[in-house]
Parts: structure tokens; C-alpha cells; sequence
């Protein structure tokens, strides 16, 4: 998975002249997504500097061949689900082959674009199910440091990468509305619970994997094997009511606090395009328990990580009045996770679950281990009990209604080009729900 | 919801004899399914005694109209998701037109009939989405005493019809093989974990529920009108590993002590055949709250519940050698549900989380108050500190490799036919997975 090729020159530029220095698209990414344009029906696309590169579209126009062309046959559906199914055979074919196409040597075909702006993204692939997991270390610490000061790891994190099943229908791509939720909350303060608006209103910063080939019931995944099941990547914001949380999650966990809404970006960035970007997992902290034998692989430990910069930021109504920009709450990165993608993909299927093409996991939320670093505002404002200032003088203890927050993905390298997970944002409207009493 | 009609008639007979005095399918029930018969693809049917009436043939035959014959055209895909997102009218229309084709009455069209035990029967719907409850009052308080002998119930079991997202990937219909998941375990008397077979495998005996029209994200079913949205009924054994939930579960949850198998019964008992069986929801006991408003229904506090007899047998591979029949572990009912579906369907949706055509709601274990009611192993042998002795002379403190569980289910009311859900079975098989060191 580390292996580079010319996809990956920094030095390649495409006739897409927007794609030459784009932050998130330049020619060395080439994210794959479905898009619609009017009333056109949902179809597969690549983003490629501001455009959207249309496959069927290249397909029709016989500039695919072989497995590349097979990929784009997969998506007729409207969705990458068959793609992903595929494995890493077709989607590296389509990758080669797309990256000469768009290469600034090659002959331009802007009939095949779409400027992005005129478009509207989907969910890449119909969600079979949605897991998320729990594997940003620091941030486990720092939320169960809230309620065990002295012993806020639990025994099993370090034997266990921890997850639970997420709610696939609620998953929307950015820009969706974060319609505040309703549900039931119990102050320490009040002996009874009330029904209403949530409170404590926060958002998660986290990694998304789309699963790919996957497995059938009762056959596991080995953790050596698990990459290859790997479909791509995307960032995923798991909205979070806490005050629903804290009353509703004993003794199943996290059920209506969570399902109301996640949000991800529409672009799956595929494990080909992140391959510069590939660390060693980074070492245990000393006197912590090696991985069960069924989470070890040599490989996956020597370049199973990555290297991936993530951010989320804030921008209030009046911030927006005011023109002023948005306002950084978090800066971390992927190296965080105690655990790599190819560890969960691994537990995940140990007891014979089967993964699917098209599933999605969450890592959980990605804090780094120094403030300016958490992923939520639990963290950040310390369950509200420090609330943060922002540029307009506001403070926040958690979101209110017309803040907008983003969460922004780079990979970067020295030696090759930064790429980018596109947008995924969402600005939270007031709760629509008072059920008549 | 409890308006019986002509349909509900138990003096009506058949023209399909081994309907009438069926255990399961006599003309009073005609559930809903999805067969395959040799290598056809997967179609749409109805249990009628022995046989499955053929429901893309009845159409062909053009003995169906109006919404009975848009109920079977909603089918062609191989699933009910399109029937059952129509709703109560079309689902109701054609019961109506079936029972008066297949009355003794009628002209026998044995043409439009299979042999069920010719047949394949597949999940009926495709799930987007899989939800366990834990409406079971008396298996929440059990299950609860093990941790917390002095206060088995949570303070917010009585306000909140506790659930959690369950693994939708997995589940699958009668006669699956229960192949004994491997997974981490640590008992007390160990100080580190080890990946291995599950020690202590379970049965949960649980009511599923199919979700029709459903809703959209950000709108709320009120509990008023949340049993317009329920398409029909079935068995669901959610298998427990109850060695890997006993490790994995904190804080998040189980994961994959579950989500290695739920068995299902693959007909989907429809509200209308129901209606008979229908009672008011038991009261609360003394000093028990109130539902908060947004769960409260007088129409469904009246007749919201159901009188439905669940009951688990065990059949051992040597009671089978030796031709001892089926032992039972529990005989319980559904009206040990503390909460009803109406408010499972409400809870659920309160927070704007969007439910779907096909998705799958589970009641969570209904034992009943008496030990001859559990309905789980961990119930019945007191977390394997008393096993229990089969008539075989065997005893059992958890599952063991060739153990047979079955659920079977029937609604009875004197004056009304008895009408049953069909098998929902399966048969332990050794775990598989032993991953290299």
C-alpha cells in the first residue's frame, strides 16, 4: 500500500487548469463520487480541480479499456456500491488510465466536465450498515476522564477496538441541515427527565472508511488481508446530543444522541491516492499490552497508518454578519488512533460479521493529546465548564442554533502533492419537534 | 387497530386443505414472504397451510385489482420493501381479495400453489437498518440483578424504551447455522484477555417488527400515528456471546457479542391478521411514571399491546439420536412488553432519525416474570450457576456445538382462530475461526 507511481509525480499538471495547485483535487487525487447535474439521474464521477469529471460519460466515449472500463459498468446503478465490490484491481485501472487522460499532455475533453458548483453530490454508496468506532485514544481519555478522573481508560481499549452499530439511514453528505434534535434529557439538577430541544449540541471529528469487496457470514477477515476490503476514505462529523447521551446510553450505549444525523464528505479518496501518505502505526506507549495475534500484522504495523491533517472549524450567524472567517476549534491528526483501519476491519469481522460493499465505519472521534487539538467540544469546553471565545466574542459551551462547522482533510508530504477530502459541513437549525402534550 | 372483519372469521375454511386447522396458516393469517422454488429468482408469496400461494402468479392471472394487485406489483424486485412502504390500504386490499380466493367457496386455482417444503424462503425485506430494544421489563430487570443485585433497573428504564442499532448485515432467516462466533474473552479469574470460541452462547427470545411507509429525516412519527407505519410482525432469536458482551460492552455498548447471527422467522405476520389478538397495554405497577407525552396514545394504551405466546425449545444432537422430541425452556407472552411498538416507533423517530420501509425492530428478550418464562439461557441457568437438566439427562449452562433452539410463536383468543409465525430455528455449529498465532 505504500508503493508510489507516476500517479502520484508532483510534478504532473492536467489540462484542467483549476486542478494545478487545487488544495483538495489536483490530478494526484481523483476521488471517486456520484453526482447529479439537473434533473440527470445520480451517476459516477471524479473530482478533478473545481469540475467533476463525468465516467459514464468517458465510458460512452471509449476512452476506457479493460478493468478501468469494467469499474465505471459497476456504477450503472447510480452508486459505487459495485465498484467497491470490485476491489483494488478496477479502481487502480481506472486511476491509471483517468490520470493519463487528465494529464496536461494529454488531448483535453472539457465536454466530459462539469464545473462542481452546477452540481449536486449523494451518498457515494447505498450504506448497508455503519459502524463507528472508538479508537482516538486521547479522545476516550478525555471523555472518560469526566466520569472516572483516575481511571478514564476503561480495562478492554487497549485489547479491544471498541465500536458499536451506528445508524446507516441518517448519514447525509455535506451541507445537509443539522435540525437541532428532540429527546429526553436529565439534568444532575432535576429528579425527573423532560422531553425537548437538546442542550449540549456537539459535533465529532472523525475518519470514514468505505468498506469494499467485504465477507461473507461466518468467513472473517485476517488482519493481514484487510486492506484489500479497504474501498476509500472520507471524513465523517458524528453530531452528538450529550445530554441525551448521558440520560440514554446505559446499559446498550449511544442510541437517539447519535442517529439524528452524521454527516460525511462526498468524496471516496481512495486508498491508491493516499498511499504517500502511509506511516508506521505509531509504538504503544510503554507497558501497554501488545495486539492479540489476531490484530498483529507485520505489514499493517510497518504501513498500516496515515498521515492525514484534520481540522474543524466554527463560523456563528454573527460571525457570518461580521464577515469574519471561520474559527479554528481543533487542528489534529489521524496519527491518534490507537488502533489501524486494518485492526478494525479485522475485529470487526472476527466473529464472522459480514462486511459489505458499501459499508461505513467511523474511527471516532480523532482528538491530539493537547487542546488545540480535541474533536469535539466536550472536549474543548470541558463539558461546558470552560466556554470557548471566538473572534465575534461570543462563547460557546456547545452549538447553537446558525453555527456552521466544517471539518477540512489534508494529506501532505513532503516531496508530493497535498490532497484534500472536500467539504463537509453543516449548519445547525432550530428543533422543529414539540409533540403536542 | 382491532377491528376484526370477514377475513378474521375462524369458521372460514379453505379450498387448500392442509390450511384448515393449520397450527400456523390457516386462511385467518395469510403472512407475507419471499420464496425461491428451484433456481427462480426470489418472488413474493403467501403461507397458506402447507403450501405458498405464488403472488406474481396470481397476478398474471389477473385475479387481483386495484390496490390488492399494486400491494403485488410493488414486489418485483424479489422483496416487500415496495409493498410494505404503500402501507395499510394496499396490504389490507389484498388480504381482502386473498382470503375470499382461497375460501373453500372459491374456485381452486391449485396451479398458484407451491410446496413450502419445496421452497427457499429468503428475508423478506432488504434491512436498511436493524434496532434492538430492551422492552423486556422482567429480562432487563434478570439480566440487571447479575451486575446490580440491589437495584437491577436503571433510573431511566421506566422513562425510555431503552434500544440500541444492531448489525442489519447479519441477520438471517430460519435454519441458518449458528456458527459458534470465536472472540475476546476474559473471564474474572483471568487477569488478561484471549481470542478464542464463545463459551457462553445464548438465545434471545424477542418479537421483530417490520417498519412500512416510515418517515423522513427531521420528522418525527408521533406515537399517535406510529402504527400506520408497522407492516407486520415475526420471531427473532438475537444470539449472544455472552462471554465477548460481558468484555467488549463498555461504554459503548455490544457490538459483536450480537452481530455474528439474529435468526429470524421469514413471514411477515401482518397487522391486520393480528387485529384479533389485540389487548390494552398492561398497566404500570404502582408508583411506576407516567410515559412522557410524546409517548402517550390513549388509543394505544386501549389496544396497543398484544396477546402473543412466545415460547423456546431446546433439541440437543444426542436428543435427537435418540429421537427425544423438542424440550421446552420458557413459555412467555408479549404482554411482558413494557413499552408498545407504537412507542418503540415514536422513540425511535423523536429525534428526527428517519425509519425506512424494511427496517427491523426487535423487542429486546420478553421473559416472563416466572422462571418457567425466561427466555434466555443467562435467565434460565442463572448466568451458568445452575444448569438446567434436559429430559436427555444432559445439562446445559450455555449452548453447546449441535443444541437446536426454536422460537415459536402463536396468537390465540377464544372465538378467533389460532395462527402462528412459522420456525425461526437454528442449529450450533463449531466455531471456525482459529487465526494463525
Amino acid at each position: 500500500m505504500t508503493q508510489t507511481d507516476a500517479t502520484h509525480d508532483p510534478s504532473l499538471r492536467s489540462w484542467v487548469a483549476s486542478a494545478n495547485g487545487h488544495p483538495d483535487f489536483p490530478i494526484q487525487n481523483l476521488p471517486l463520487g456520484i453526482f447529479s447535474h439537473g434533473a440527470h439521474h445520480p451517476r459516477a464521477g471524479v473530482a478533478i480541480g473545481d469540475e467533476i469529471l463525468d465516467l459514464p460519460a468517458v465510458l460512452e466515449a471509449e476512452l476506457l479499456s479493460g478493468e478501468a472500463a469494467q469499474a465505471v459498468e459497476a456504477t450503472a446503478d447510480g452508486t459505487l456500491n459495485g465498484l467497491m465490490a470490485l476491489g483494488a484491481g478496477p479502481r487502480r485501472a481506472l486511476r491509471t488510465q483517468l490520470s493519463a487522460l487528465l494529464a496536461a499532455d494529454a488531448v483535453p475533453y472539457p465536454g466530459l466536465l462539469r464545473a462542481a458548483a452546477d452540481c449536486t453530490m449523494h451518498r457515494p454508496a447505498r450504506i448497508g450498515d455503519y459502524t463507528d468506532f472508538f479508537v482516538g485514544i486521547h479522545h476516550a481519555t478525555n471523555t472518560g476522564r469526566f466520569f472516572r478522573p483516575d481511571n478514564p481508560l476503561l480495562p478492554n481499549y487497549k485489547y479491544v477496538p471498541i465500536g458499536y452499530h451506528g445508524r446507516a439511514s441518517s448519514v447525509r453528505v455535506t451541507g445537509a441541515p443539522v435540525v437541532r434534535p428532540s429527546g429526553q434529557r436529565k439534568p444532575a439538577s432535576e429528579t425527573e427527565p423532560s422531553f425537548g430541544p437538546c442542550r449540549n449540541l456537539d459535533y465529532e471529528l472523525e475518519m470514514g472508511v468505505w468498506i469494499g469487496p467485504g465477507n461473507d457470514l461466518g468467513e472473517p477477515i485476517p488482519v493481514g488481508e484487510a486492506a484489500s476490503h479497504i474501498a476509500g476514505f472520507c471524513l465523517l462529523n458524528d453530531w452528538s446530543a450529550r445530554d441525551i447521551q448521558g440520560w440514554e446510553y446505559q446499559p446498550l450505549g449511544p442510541f437517539l444522541a447519535k442517529s439524528f444525523l452524521s454527516t460525511i464528505s462526498p468524496w471516496v479518496v481512495t486508498p491508491e491516492a493516499l498511499a504517500p501518505y502511509r506511516i508506521p502505526q505509531p509504538p504503544r506507549p510503554n507497558g501497554d499490552p501488545a495486539p492479540l495475534p489476531y490484530l498483529h500484522d507485520v505489514a499493517d504495523q510497518a504501513a498500516g497508518a496515515f498521515e492525514i491533517e484534520l481540522e474543524v472549524t466554527i463560523r456563528t450567524a454573527t460571525m457570518r454578519e461580521k464577515g469574519l472567517p471561520p474559527h479554528r476549534l481543533g487542528l489534529s491528526t489521524t496519527r491518534h488512533m490507537y488502533w489501524t483501519v486494518a485492526q478494525m476491519v479485522a475485529h470487526h469481522s472476527s466473529n464472522g460479521c459480514d462486511l459489505n460493499p458499501g459499508d461505513l465505519l467511523g474511527t471516532g472521534t480523532l482528538s491530539a493529546p493537547e487542546a488545540s487539538g480535541y474533536g469535539s467540544l466536550l472536549e474543548v469546553s470541558q463539558a461546558g465548564r470552560q466556554p470557548v471565545t471566538l473572534p465575534s466574542g461570543e462563547t460557546r459551551r456547545f452549538l447553537e442554533d446558525g453555527d456552521e462547522i466544517a471539518l477540512i482533510g489534508h494529506a501532505r508530504r513532503e516531496g508530493f502533492a497535498t490532497i484534500g477530502f472536500g467539504p463537509c459541513l453543516g449548519i445547525v437549525e432550530p428543533a422543529r419537534y414539540n409533540p403536542a402534550p
